[in-house]
């Protein structure tokens, strides 16, 4: 009687699943949005073979701004993801917290559209640069929000990790601020650092290994999976 | 043997989580398509230096509009969770209920949009609120419906939390209906009442607290766990 | 002990867990793009107090056109996620029946975008009408392959449910093909029709409810809880 | 014992669940974003009755497009879900990979757009078709590193079901580059190939039957449920 499993167990309270169900909800519309950038170009049918491939050929900033939109939101989606690894609960502040990272997210689509179409204009560079601060600051704010004095992770969360999990964060949000001031020089670079840092993300480099071998376990830097968590399911 | 939990036990019924997971995929869907109402301007290559930071400047009120509705959505959604916190059952009026209330959630981006295009148009203004005001009506009733009798509640659950969960909805109700009035004086102002609510539901004020002190546990207020809820998962 | 529950049971195979999270997913995006057909009207700023009121009222073919197949929409959610109720496996041909279902209504959006602009338009109404009458038949298709010889159903499943189950369906279809029928003689009627159909669904009548409960249990029409869901769980 | 099953078991780590989710979740966008491809025709009041019909005609290379993208996404989550049926875990670049996946299946809209506007171009057949190339060999490749030493699935995993499973992707892959050189001599008979794939994908012929027949239990091929699957949930 008294053993049946209920829908929804009451001590779970205001848990983090719907939150992380309306998180990938988000992720993954604002991910398939960014294809809408990219418009077929509108060419008379009798000059189609001649112009078809130029015009396409001019979508290329609208494709790299796809692919690194793409990517970037990516890794904040592993970011986000790795963090609620270690999370448990929910609170109030910490629901808006994220919804308020989710309306920064949302707003890339934008961002993106706008780098797309003006890739070589300081405004639309940096504008695109700042939506990115933004979201690594909430996400900053976040983890920093759930870890400080354990608020909504477990009691025996080791420092290393929630220091290299915050470091991780600010690191991005750094490099990015730069990327943000390299834009009054020069676009260009400035683009290039938005396209080097998901790269150092996915591809860690040596000194990354380094940093994370000393850090473990689990640092939530959106890529690794906590040493023994694989070998435990095997 | 036998006993082994099959994939979606029987006694469960037409319970709500497939509802909950068609609302978090519209809620998650109308915050993300809120952001289609910005525009990229176009602007010829050569005026792009001189006009896109004006071009830009002036989107303010569809930057005010997204913001705005993205948190309003975001304390629907919250408000909607909570309720479904206590919320056990389902039956045939009550989904269609919760269909109707999405119906209205999926409109916002229109309203959005009207209000973004025409800030200071008083039918702008107004639809929007009207828009808001059904929607917490919509809200009120599915907690009414569910509540009534302990219809589709655990029939233990308290009196005050019942009264405390509608009564916080019905404020929102009344606010946005003074604020679609006050509209006819100054959309100004209007606007300003609209921007206010989801602030105070968000951080709430020492009489909030107070309120809600009295009449806890867990008013599905869209912001609280219950307590007890974090301590049992420590 | 070492047997503890993997992540995902092998003895689910290709259960209907992913399969329900795709639909539900395509149902929500579905639903919720109906709103991108009402565009906000253009109007130069001079003139938006005399002719925003009316462009407004110019919209009410889309409005229509929205809430009406938001409700159809959700009928048929309702009624997929009341045949899921009883289907306990998928197999090949079952799947794929599922995906065709989904490309009709995720087609809805158009058809409905079509009826908004020509609403007096025999071919834009009878073109709305065919997708209603083609998303009920793979709705019928669906349930008559999963229940075929008990083919995908519990091998106990009354046959009142099979044939309650199927009847409610195929009475939709029937009824909107005579609504398409009717377009020819009139656009209006027809229409009234599509209106009507859903308030049949939501609203049953009390012929209906004869039928109903002498059919029951559990009807898989897309509004019952089975007799005894409610009270089990109580 | 009374501790009760936490909200998320530690052990299950970077598991594959949020994973599936965000992918469902972008499948499903991407397949009701290929709706929007389809432009309702503007015409004049007066002159609907006889121009709607022929303008709808005229879409059918959209319409073409629709149908056809829906069915070959379809076919590919199909495949992705028949692999994650297993793999057990994820580690940092199998998640990265997913991701590349993903990012080329939400492409396919805009791929689908060209199509449906440029039929007849080489250009436009040949990028789909290569979009579809790319998707496969990601396919492939999310597949061959899960299953290199086993290394994200269970160690006992048949070789014949991860030779089987590699296959089947690798000739979709095969097929459709065939049909992007086919292009070069006939646009026609490059998309006649490009709707044939799906069709033999979701109809197996006798060889097909045969080949698999010889190869099961359960090759990924995005289509079967492993045998005594359906059976122990009998």
């Amino acid at each position: 009687m008294t053993e049946g499993p209920p829908e929804r167990p009451r001590q779970v309270g205001l848990g983090t699943s719907r939150l992380e169900t309306l998180t990938d909800g988000i992720f993954a519309i604002a991910m398939t949005l960014l294809v809408l950038n990219l418009q077929v170009p509108q060419i008379p049918a009798a000059l189609v073979t001649g112009r078809l491939p130029h015009a396409l050929l001019d979508l290329w900033p609208k494709l790299l701004s796809y692919a690194l939109s793409f990517v970037v939101v990516g890794v904040y989606w592993v970011g986000h993801h790795n963090q609620f690894h270690y999370i448990r609960r929910a609170d109030r502040p910490f629901i808006w917290m994220n919804i308020l990272f989710l309306m920064c997210i949302a707003f890339i689509p934008f961002s993106a559209a706008l780098l797309g179409a003006y890739v070589h204009a300081r405004i639309a560079v940096g504008i695109y640069g700042l939506n990115l601060v933004v979201v690594g600051a909430a996400l900053y704010l976040i983890w920093w929000y759930a870890t400080a004095d354990h608020r909504l992770v477990d009691p025996d969360l080791a420092p290393t990790v929630v220091q290299a999990g915050g470091r991780r964060v600010l690191v991005g949000v750094v490099v990015y601020l730069l990327a943000v001031l390299l834009s009054l020089l020069s676009t260009v670079l400035s683009v290039a650092l938005y396209i080097a840092v998901p790269i150092l993300y996915i591809l860690p480099g040596r000194i990354d290994r380094h940093v994370m071998g000393r850090l473990t376990p689990g640092a939530p830097d959106g890529e690794r999976i906590p040493p023994g968590t694989a070998s435990s399911q095997e």
